[in-house]
């Protein structure tokens, strides 16, 4: 089998939402659809993908380095052992053809992106939901049925106060959330303590809440803030400081005892191995947040999990970055910890399928052969457009 | 002042070499023209800039990133205190708006390309060449009037045998240089002993030849080789292992005599700390080979010595990759150990000005205002054609 077409669209993920370091007015994504020979039903079968929230769209390096790498690769190079299906390990590495070591950003975007398309095209082959071909074939037939997930919010809004924030947060709980994340290191401290307060008022307790810094902190502040959030027993506190400063992550979880989390901006395997290395985090109390799609796709992603088994990490302290349906499949198909939500923050993309159900904070996941964006209310007609 | 216009080509930089890692028939270079409303002799005043090897062009983001928030700027938001120059560190702060930490690759790129073209501005509108301006500012007036250099070749190319890479050698010894580097670790390891001896032949002695295995070789091997080459005396191992293992480099330099010597590869300041950290490098044997314009810019690689400084390096242990002018007069201005040449390989990106002299390995810098690109055969049609 063969991949004949690769197209891109790079579309606005316009947001009035701001966290401690960026606003999100100008962010873009990268969609694709990514077209086979395989014929299914009277019809190529066709993969789709879209980049995870946070980085841009990456039309160039889809355009100008992965596409003509894909297309032009020798019949049959990008497809399993038997030549039925896709390889994504394959794919990877034809894609990374000529490319030199180090540098893992944008272009670990744009291999995400397409990683993602691939990953629906082999499940859709298949004729499995994709959480089910990853349980059979890398976790011993096992799956939680049921994926852990919590509400991604409380962004800081221009005039946004407590009581936007409590709405909000009782907003999630209706929609069936127990746990919430909120932002924090955008307002000062006395603010952030007073919306903690606030929003454990609504949850019903500290271990409901996590906070988010987005690496916003200085180290001293980091700590000091640490210390503030002790006595509310936090779900966890995320990217404190700088995210690739490793002896400030060893720092803080010298002395942690709310669970920290962060990985969300370590975009390869070699980055996680330095953080697993260097970063002092403890595998029992703490959290990791690598998003599949930011950092060279599943593919990357699964040596990623071998790699931090050595380490002694366990997948059920694993947490994809994204908040997207392919997050929650692999979740379910690999039994991580769960998979963040941003509800209506990242819509369509964060949506999800049709017949999905969420209650006491998880969530199901759809039947459909591969990932099931056709289901998706808003993301599918972009797709059906996006493949002509 | 303000940016007016900025200009941007993605040109193929073609050539049959290879490394241990990657070939680069297919490589591209963006080149780029910033212009601004400072009139100097009835023309705007222009910088010209291009991304150093290795790396790929960066259209994409340039077009639809950086360009955009420096064109959109306030008036004079990019301009130094007195409004009369341009300032590289805030046009790197409005480029970075709205980017979040981590993953440092391929937008280093953009950004160093386009810095690249504010230094050139910078030093025009001083009327100073760019090594006198970055003396004068941030090396208390201190410069080294003669560069030194060495001829980075001795790649694989098929056919190539030892009697090819010494008559390779040898021509450079014609051109002045002393000292040369050849790739290894992209043939068995008797095969590129062989190549050493062949080119210390040539050289006269081991002092006189670096090696470079680009990342390409496992911990194992590259221990076997690192005492492989130690009756040698080489001037230094460069890039034995994965450039961001830093465990593995630690390990290599817990028992190096041979000087080693990395960089090209690290991205960012957090990135080169992280080395600078962990990786175990003695800033009194080993080098460090930041590339400026694959990180930023220039205006992060200032920080980066400073940042460098801390940890006990000294200027005289940084060598920046890349083997253009841009760097040679960041070596002169700033005295770095000294910069690379790459003869005839990266034409005409790697070539000097008119009127530069080479001899006994060291090289002079052109007296034009800036860089002096439009001194450069090759490169100076190509920078008017991209102006406009």
């Amino acid at each position: 089998m063969n991949i004949t077409a690769i197209h891109e669209r790079t579309l606005p993920l316009a947001s009035s939402m701001r966290n401690a370091v960026i606003d999100f007015s100008t962010m873009t994504v990268s969609v694709v659809a990514v077209v086979t020979d395989v014929i299914r039903d009277g019809r190529p079968v066709t993969g789709y993908g879209f980049n995870s929230n946070g980085r841009y769209a990456q039309g160039g390096i889809i355009r100008e380095r992965f596409a003509p790498r894909l297309l032009g690769a020798a019949p049959g190079a990008l497809a399993d052992a038997d030549g039925a299906n896709l390889d994504p390990f394959k794919c990877l590495a034809v894609m990374m053809t000529n490319e030199k070591p180090g540098g893992h950003g944008e272009r670990s975007v744009a291999a995400g992106t397409l990683d993602m398309a691939f990953w629906d095209i082999v499940a859709k082959i298949e004729d499995k939901p994709l959480w089910r071909l990853l349980a059979d074939r890398y976790n011993g037939g096992a799956a939680d049925p049921l994926v852990n997930t919590y509400a991604a919010g409380g962004y800081y809004h221009p005039g946004k106060g407590l009581e936007a924030l409590q709405d909000e947060l009782r907003g999630y709980l209706d929609l069936g959330f127990t746990s919430c994340k909120i932002k924090v290191g955008g307002a000062p401290m006395d603010e952030d303590l007073r919306r903690i307060e606030a929003a454990i008022d609504v949850l019903g307790d500290g271990s409901r809440l996590a906070v988010d810094a987005n690496g916003g902190f200085d180290l001293a502040t980091a700590i000091k803030f640490q210390q503030a959030i002790q006595p509310y027993g936090l779900k966890w506190y995320e990217e404190p400081v700088e995210p690739l400063d490793f002896e400030a992550h060893a720092e803080l979880a010298a002395s942690a005892v709310t669970p920290l989390a962060t990985g969300e901006n370590l975009f390869s395997c070699v980055d996680t191995r330095n953080f697993a290395r260097h970063a002092g985090f403890d595998p029992q109390r703490d959290f990791l947040q690598v998003d599949p799609v930011l950092s060279y796709g599943l593919a990357e992603y699964l040596g990623i999990i071998e790699m931090l088994r050595g380490y002694g990490w366990s997948t059920r302290r694993l947490i994809p970055h994204g908040g997207h349906l392919f997050g929650m499949h692999i979740a379910a198909g690999l039994q991580l910890y769960g998979m963040e939500s941003y509800p209506h923050v990242f819509d369509p993309y964060g949506k999800y399928a049709r017949g999905m159900t969420l209650g006491d904070g998880k969530v199901d996941l759809p039947s459909l052969p591969g990932i099931g964006y056709e289901d998706v209310p808003g993301v599918d007609e972009l797709m059906r457009a996006l493949a002509g």
